[in-house]
């Protein structure tokens, strides 16, 4: 664990609440701050396309709150809320497609949903400290690279709209309500716990899944270029967040320092494992609509403010993350 | 009227829906367009913190139908779309501070309604020529003026977030579900049946009934420089885009030669009238936290494309405006 980040006086006996709990960036932060000593609640509904995964939480069962509640439901939200000093609001739908062909579910938990509990917030607990989960997808097809903060938000699909529509929620819930609100936009980000059933996550759950069932990985187009970021560092931008009261309520972008292709990127999992191989294939015309071509961010303006930068390298990331795929495959497919 | 932009031969016969066709610009466009001999139905459901006014109609009512229908209510929007060959998607909630206080009935109608309109458009109808009416509120603070599309968007009011996804949505229902649409970002548009009650669709409104019931005008700072149309030009802008079906799906924005700040505004108001005072007061700390200080734009984007220009300078919009209330005033207070 980063001493740097974890700050044990600041998160000892913290009352904590994560919304999203169960899923891949919520139970790694959830065990992480337990282990700091907050006092933790979970938020999550299990929803089957999503993120969560009681596995996820394995062993912490006892260490903290696991309530079983969908952010929809305002009344549980609230009295979820009241008492807390830190909410994390990390629950969302994250499929671009599913967005694509089910704009409703979207609309209701990416949007809807997150002004529900931003009014929540202002009602019973003002003070709360907010910090939300944005994503690099409401930038869209970027027209500089790497792209900061200043690029033009131009999202592609439904989910990119309500995500950004969230993300302005909570800052003019800071601006005109006076409350205490951060959002990163996150990239791609990866590790242990993270959803392999399918894409609707990340392209790279499901190919660490065909890796390990001996399927071939399949690359859709292959030439363009991501970041990665390991959940670990993700989960220090997070707290720094969190601890950082004089952040902005505009929104700071994660990265990385390393960009990679999807050919190469596909490459170095195979060497990795030892074995497996990828076919490339052309991409789908329903994907190609909602393409966003290369893509990777500047954190710099993040680093600026908080010192917080990506310590884990692309190598290792995708080591340990194969590593704790092997051992715990069963409880992901 | 403006015969270049009128062009009967596409218009007469054609069936068009106008959402809002009761309030401010949407019952001028009904009234051009019936002139015309278009087919017009119009849907209002006339809230009455709302622009819509069926005296807007007056002289009208034989000649369109007149549908009251909420554009919640999708079973009625359905049947009301499915044989229009244009919809002019005008309806709206348009006032910034409403959406403060009330976010929810902002979502509703700015964001949801827009969503499920054009998911019926995609399901009974998906040929009709689709135009919506957006706001320059979704620039926010202008970062450069004059302000071109090229301008980020940041909004500053739940009004102005859920405007922005509106825009997106019907951005993205064009590129993925090959809708035919087109948007354009008003800004302050001025003339006959505005609403004048109260400041909810725009100031000026307030002013002008202030002028007329030997009130003082209350101008809120002064020295903030906005631009104006006039109606007639905008729906100069809304029939061409209805016609330029090569347009592009990204937005539009409409905008005007004159700029003026709101003192002089007020002054050159008070000349025409002949009489009338103004009081300079301090611009309110609620309004300042949505305040965007200076705002006018430039129109070039889509002049370029079809050669649409404003016509009217701002002294005959102010003068023709103040004539129309004068004559009419019992009917808008």
């Amino acid at each position: 664990m980063n001493e740097q980040y974890s700050n044990r006086s600041f998160w000892e006996g913290r009352s904590v609440l994560i919304t999203g709990g169960a899923g891949f960036i919520g139970s790694n932060l959830a065990r992480r701050l337990v282990n700091l000593g907050s006092e933790v609640t979970i938020v999550d509904s299990l929803i089957s396309k999503y993120g969560g995964n009681l596995y996820n939480l394995d062993g912490y069962e006892s260490r903290l709150k696991i309530n079983l509640c969908d952010i929809r439901d305002t009344s549980s939200m609230e009295a979820l809320l009241y008492d807390k000093s830190v909410l994390f609001n990390l629950a969302g739908q994250t499929s671009h497609l599913d967005s694509m062909t089910d704009p409703y579910t979207d609309l209701e938990i990416n949007c809807i949903a997150q002004l529900t509990l931003l009014e929540s917030c202002r009602k019973v607990n003002p003070l709360v400290r907010i910090i939300f989960a944005s994503t690099r997808q409401i930038y869209g097809k970027p027209e500089f690279l790497p792209v900061s903060e200043l690029h033009k938000s131009s999202p592609v699909d439904i989910n990119g709209i309500h995500k950004l529509s969230a993300e302005l929620y909570h800052s003019i819930y800071s601006k005109f309500h006076d409350l205490s609100t951060c959002t990163l936009r996150l990239t791609n980000t990866i590790g242990p716990r993270m959803r392999i059933k399918d894409d609707r996550q990340t392209f790279l759950g499901i190919w660490i899944r065909r890796l390990l069932e001996d399927e071939p990985i399949q690359v859709w187009g292959g030439t363009q270029i991501r970041d990665f970021n390991d959940v670990d560092d993700v989960l220090d931008a997070l707290m720094l967040a969190a601890m950082s009261e004089n952040l902005d309520a505009q929104p700071y972008n994660l990265g990385s320092k390393e960009v990679v292709n999807l050919t190469d990127l596909a490459n170095q999992l195979i060497r990795i494992h030892g074995s497996g191989k990828l076919n490339l294939i052309e991409y789908p015309k329903t994907r190609m609509k909602i393409d966003i071509g290369d893509f990777y961010s500047s954190y710099d303006r993040f680093q600026d403010a908080t010192s917080w930068q990506p310590k884990t390298s692309l190598y290792s990331t995708l080591k340990r993350t194969l590593d704790y795929y092997k051992s715990n495959l069963p409880a992901y497919i």
